[in-house]
């Protein structure tokens, strides 16, 4: 078999691993606020205008709360979780799929006991992600099932 | 909940179909060589770059024998089957990914009494496949492991 046929194929390795595909942190620790979360670029090709990534949050982990011009084109692979996607807080099991628009806030969370998985989609030329601002996040807030979102869903049943 | 929030979101439903994802043929009947395959386009956004598909493979059945410029990125989600890429034949299994390179034929087939189904990122402006002509299918024919391949496997164990 040819170098470049091997590198054509990856295989998959148990724990939503692939040969060959490094475990990365989600962003630079401290720029951001997440929680227990990684990510694993399974394409970015060249002659690829999209990269595809899978990003895996532990128990109760979340992602950084942000919005930017690009659009995230999600497929959730296994596990249970809750995200925010502008006003709606929403569950999201395995195969659901969740498409967030340009500047709207978003936020994915794993659930008390559960580790969430999903693939994201995005253009590779893409803007940086913006933060709340303290005003921001006070506007999220004033919507209850944002608010118990942040807190972690803990008036959730 | 507002409309946009509506299709920000498709809940899966069994048996790999999502709400208010079309059902849709592989290719119109006739106009190339398939057997028993469908698809679903499952992001099709037109701020997105790249497009993501799912393809399912009934039992011994099997995609186009193609080529192309563009890129196909493929992530198996369930099931068991066989690609070829290139001179080379590999067995697949759920969360194997396989990158098709430029010009490259490719084909897929689902494993007897076993659906295939995988997803498919592809840039959103992308060429046509070519089919092969009889010599160029004659000289895919002559390694013999594609042979077998094209023959539905009948001498794989």
């Amino acid at each position: 078999m040819s170098a470049e046929a091997e590198e054509s194929f990856r295989k998959a390795e148990p724990g939503f691993r692939w040969s060959g595909v490094e475990l990365l942190n989600y962003k630079e620790e401290g720029s951001a606020p997440f929680k227990a979360i990684s990510r694993q670029t399974l394409f970015a090709d060249p002659r690829l205008a999209g990269e595809l990534r899978y990003f895996e949050i532990e128990a109760e982990g979340y992602s950084t709360l942000e919005r930017h011009e690009h659009v995230h084109a999600v497929m959730i692979l296994h596990g249970r979780g809750t995200c925010l996607v502008g006003e709606n807080v929403r569950s999201v099991e395995p195969l659901d799929l969740v498409t967030i628009a340009s500047w709207t806030w978003h936020q994915f969370r794993a659930s008390a006991g559960e580790k969430l998985g999903f693939l994201c989609l995005v253009n590779k030329d893409r803007d940086r992600p913006q933060l709340p601002s303290a005003e921001e996040l006070e506007a999220l807030r004033a919507n209850p099932c944002a608010a118990d979102f942040f807190d972690g869903g803990k008036k959730s049943p």
